[in-house]
């Protein structure tokens, strides 16, 4: 019999009434005549209740005791859910992580899965019953109880649709699909039917936030086809799998980030390990990279530019000051209030006359750009994020993004 | 060095600010040199607000589920005990009853320990840790999530107690120890200072609600000494111990049943297997039985009369009814709003002189006593429930029960 994870999130279950329908759609599906295997969240205010408690006592609680807490949260839901489906007459049976050996490294808060043993999913589901799993935890060889950090439920589901092999796994978000933007800033955003691992990770990392990179790096690897979408919409939601290549690049979404600013060094003098020696400067001081470029040299000297969060801004411009005085570089020089746009689509990154509609689009709204960037599935534009709304207005439009129905 | 249990109920850790206290306590304990595991309950409301939810989904939710859902709130309260611990520089560490190994039955909501491993336990006390353990939870061999029932805690308590050979194990709830009569009802009764397991475990059974009959059962088998007092009162609270036999028999406490009821088949012709076809009948109808007698028989003939509590008045009555006829008695008297009041110490079950002085402070309050009842060391009076509030009042006084500081 073909098998499918459902994974359904906090707000899915924010209340009775939800775990209830969740209930209801689960034996729907199991109706049909699928295997099932479910994995929850904790219920949506659980956990900052949880949080909240532990900031109550302390401002830097122990991990252990954070993630012994924290899985209290999914505990409830597993067995609520399992309630409820008994209540229609389903043999439902709860497990924690734990139980069904999601063994993890020992890293409490953020931990990685090392394998999966799943015995006792395999006979639960060879007797006919529906084991609800709780998402976000495992357990470490060592026997401690550990949480696998942001996105963590997306990560418990992907990994066990990949264990057993699984012909799909369905995440039952807040939204019903991936976005060609976010639709709350650009209400006439669409939802894509399908997108690769590759956009949907290009995506994910410039923060998109409806699925972890983590769990679509997961899918990508065993080549699970995922599915988001909402258990309140009745749509296909968003399908993510492994596509061919199309004949013709498109653009599939757009995706943006604020608050960025650069810092150039100018006319470096050309010398062995002056560019490693200040990338390795800055990854010591923490500071986050988004992008970095050298220009083209000149007199054998040339400029080295970085840009990075706003936030990291004060802490960037000591160290690149002292970087300076090492490179002998003649000048440094600042900017803020910088913000990026970025087309992600299939082959996109070298398609010249995607290049030039965008080019030709920033234009339009009065856009200086300031850096750019191309990947093989995303072509990145940096200038002063002033102008990031209508630019993405624009794009939006001249990519065909918009829905249709909205127009 | 000497190990310690401290147990805390509930309502010690209903809140932040008390969790914080307890820690506190915890904290000072340690620091006097001894070696501490701790146990602990859920929340004081947490395990209503978990009850709340399944029986918003189902009247009768599945036991393995309810005990997965209820097993959450001690899992809250070990982390964030420890969080609070770890905040006052303890090293704190905590642990649910499968990770400590309390191994039970499969008797879901009402499981038994059948051993308990402790390997883990004894790690954490051999390098320094304060282990604190979730009490009420166990795991099955089967791997099974299971709960100890009511008193659940203390039951965990008392078994860590035996099994870690701990020289004490202290039970803190919200009463400052056993009082001579329920403090609620009685004002003036006082604390006893010490009480033997035979003595407490004749209280626990005649309805006092401060220590669950299987905990002091545990501690009697394995000799150890329990203490029940308050976090919030300096006192010492009651130590229950092996006491030797005390020369001169003393009352110690007295308890009180109300809403029961009592069912007399007259003249009942004396057969073989007469009595235990009722009682059987009884028993196989689920009606609990406080109390039964019979009277001298007389041309072959005797009274047989059941005592019971009034919620079961109506389907006693019916099955009673099927009885008298298959006995051939001559008639069924029913009689309803009986009382019962215990007086419990050592050896006084036999002290002609106690009885004596019962009798006499009875009719003073004008009682006409219905039956009664005496073993080892307890003696039962039941009468019309209207006389309980003066008869105990009474009683408290003749046997130098009351607080002095009150008086």
């Amino acid at each position: 019999m073909a098998l499918i994870v459902q994974k359904f999130g906090g707000s899915a279950l924010a209340n009775i009434a939800r775990i209830k329908s969740v209930a209801q759609k689960i034996a729907a599906t199991k109706k049909s005549g699928v295997d099932i295997v479910v994995v929850v969240s904790a219920m949506s205010d659980e956990t900052d209740r949880l949080t909240k408690l532990a900031r109550q006592i302390s401002r830097k609680p122990p991990k252990r005791e954070l993630d012994m807490l924290l899985t209290a949260g999914e505990r409830q839901s597993i067995a609520l859910l399992c309630i409820a489906l008994a209540e229609l007459g389903c043999d439902a049976i709860s497990f924690t992580g734990s139980q069904v050996g999601i063994v993890t490294d020992e890293n409490h808060t953020d931990a990685r899965i090392l394998k999966i043993k799943g015995d006792r999913l395999q006979q639960a589901l060879k007797s006919g019953k529906i084991p609800v799993v709780a998402g976000f935890q495992g357990v470490s060889i060592g026997r401690e109880i550990t949480t696998l950090g942001r996105g963590g439920s997306d990560i418990t589901a992907v990994a066990l649709a990949a264990r057993l092999g699984a012909k799909r796994c369905e995440l039952y978000k807040d939204v019903c699909g991936v976005f060609s933007e976010d639709p709350k800033q650009f209400q006439d955003a669409k939802t894509i039917p399908a997108i690769s691992y590759d956009e949907m990770s290009e995506l994910s990392i410039s923060g998109s936030q409806v699925l972890h990179p983590r769990a679509c790096a997961l899918g990508a690897k065993y080549n699970l086809n995922l599915v988001i979408k909402s258990i309140l919409d009745r749509g296909e939601g968003t399908m993510i799998k492994q596509t061919r290549r199309l004949e013709k690049p498109l653009v599939r979404a757009i995706t943006h980030a604020a608050n960025l600013c650069r810092f150039t060094l100018i006319a470096v003098p050309q010398k062995d390990r002056c560019l490693s020696q200040a990338v390795s400067q800055l990854a010591q001081a923490k500071i986050p990279l988004v992008f970095f470029a050298h220009g083209v040299p000149v007199d054998h000297r040339f400029d080295l530019s970085f840009i990075i969060p706003e936030h990291a801004f004060k802490q960037a411009k000591q160290v690149l000051a002292r970087i300076r005085v090492k490179l002998k570089a003649e000048k440094l020089v600042t900017q803020q209030n910088l913000g990026s746009v970025s087309l992600v689509g299939p082959g996109i990154g070298s398609d010249s006359k995607i290049i030039a509609t965008l080019f030709n689009a920033l234009q339009k709204v009065g856009v200086h750009t300031d850096a750019f960037s191309t990947a093989e599935s995303k072509i990145t534009c940096y200038f002063n994020q002033k102008y990031l709304k209508p630019a993405i207005a624009l794009l939006l439009d001249r990519f065909g993004l918009v829905e249709k129905r909205k127009r």
